[in-house]
């Protein structure tokens, strides 16, 4: 039986890994994007694409991603609508399952380990509030529809082709560059993901058959500071590192970390790379890519 | 300066009472519905409206709402696309302030007592699910444009003119036609408003400065069985009902009631009529509109 997949955000930072990954994984794929012609906002765009590909899966990462700018965009409540478009589209053409991409910002920040269905959601900002929203919709209805559907939450991801400007990729660029990076102490702990075992993460997910919300995350919350340590150390260069240079935001999480067990046990993934070698990989992407300062 | 509101399902069982209780409270109305021509699940349909109506304020009372079916239907996935499109394009015409009606349904019924802020949200139906993921963004959304928005959430209501098949219009139907009414024993409660108050309770929302949601109710929770001998005595015809012919659904909840203090006390307002005036006021319109059986 052939198993045509739907892959939109295709071209973006997660995305891009992913028709391999599904490929090896035996789907004929049918990856979309903007960069591929295809705008998923425009009025009747999903009915085309998904009469097109007639899919038996959906993996649908696409989504607005401008980096600071995401949080609080009103191109977030445009999304939720195109996401329910392209979702009622896809059942209307026997879509049989939908993996979609969630976020730990659905989560009540404040308990620090985020478990599925036990942790209260509790967005603080619209974009976690359109994710929220979009997974209430999509689940009772795929569960109406008598669809399968699971919801991938991703927490911090890093790696090769990041947008400049976060975490990683600012370290990583200016050290690099020979230039100075400023970080804050950085006592904060998170989950961070390379970004070729978040694609892992997703692909695993769309081949089971496991539903509902999944953290796509390490299990491990290292401190902020351990990973510029870790990339001053790919790079070489850790007399540029100025600790405490920024001040940490205010309201900032001491503790945003993802319970694993569902991804580890349910799912059955692990991820390949250890932050060290993530991170290494990712330096090395930096200095293939960045000119020395003069 | 000119107050003007674009209504929508203003042709609708509780939409139909609003025109006049806005122009008396000095608004400019522009009703909208199918009826007037306008399918806000058209593409396109929001932006038209706005553009012609160019709304200080906005009411939305339009949803899918055929009796029974609403509660599943994949109609209410269509609704929250159309209402965020609805309330994208208001906001970016410069509308001020809006209501959106909201349901008893988003909450969780286990606790029987339904006090806004306070108890969870956990919707147990498409509809509810639709409904509380459409609050969630609207809120978020309007809160990061700087606009005013109110949550009207609904709980059991009864009138002249509602769909037959109901809890009041099935009794008062077949009582004032001289047919018997099969009923349940009756023993659950419900917060029940007349369609009229609830109207006035959707006026008197839009007309203040009050945000985020508002049970709109009466405060009180009478048993199933009482509402059905209020009707019986209006019809003069209690020999004709059978009670405890139906069997109470399973999984029924036992009581859902509302806390009525932000409604009365943040927006100053009380329902005019009581059940029983209300009920006879019901009775006297299916009296009018209903041939006697033969």
């Amino acid at each position: 039986m052939s198993r045509r997949v739907l892959l939109t955000g295709a071209t973006g930072f997660i995305g891009r890994h992913l028709p391999a990954l599904l490929t090896e994984r035996g789907y004929d794929v049918t990856p979309v994007s903007r960069a591929t012609g295809v705008d998923l906002l425009a009025p009747g765009a999903a009915e085309a694409v998904v009469a097109a590909a007639q899919p038996t899966h959906l993996l649908h990462l696409a989504w607005y991603a401008v980096p600071g700018a995401f949080w609080t965009s009103p191109e977030n409540v445009r999304w939720v609508e195109a996401s329910l478009a392209l979702l009622r589209a896809f059942v209307a053409a026997g879509g049989e399952r939908a993996v979609m991409a969630g976020t730990c910002a659905e989560y009540d920040w404040s308990g620090g380990v985020c478990v599925e269905g036990v942790t209260p959601l509790a967005p603080a900002t619209l974009y976690g509030r359109a994710k929220n929203a979009l997974r209430e919709v999509a689940e009772g209805y795929a569960e109406q529809e008598g669809r399968s559907l699971a919801w991938g939450r991703i927490f911090f991801v890093y790696g090769p082709g990041e947008a400049p400007g976060r975490l990683v990729s600012s370290v990583a660029e200016a050290l690099v560059s020979g230039e100075e990076a400023m970080t804050s102490e950085g006592d904060q702990r998170r989950d961070f993901l390379h970004v070729e075992d978040l694609a892992g993460a997703f692909a695993a997910l769309l081949d089971s058959a496991v539903t509902g919300p999944v953290n796509l995350a390490s299990g491990e919350a290292p401190a902020v500071r351990e990973i510029v340590d870790e990339v001053a150390r790919a790079a070489g260069r850790p007399e540029l590192v100025r600790r405490g240079a920024v001040p940490t935001r205010e309201g900032d999480p001491p503790l945003i970390a993802a319970d694993f067990t569902r991804l580890r046990e349910e799912v059955g993934w692990r991820p390949r790379h250890t932050l060290r070698e993530g991170i290494e990989d990712t330096v090395a992407w930096w200095r293939s890519t960045t000119l020395p300062a003069r």
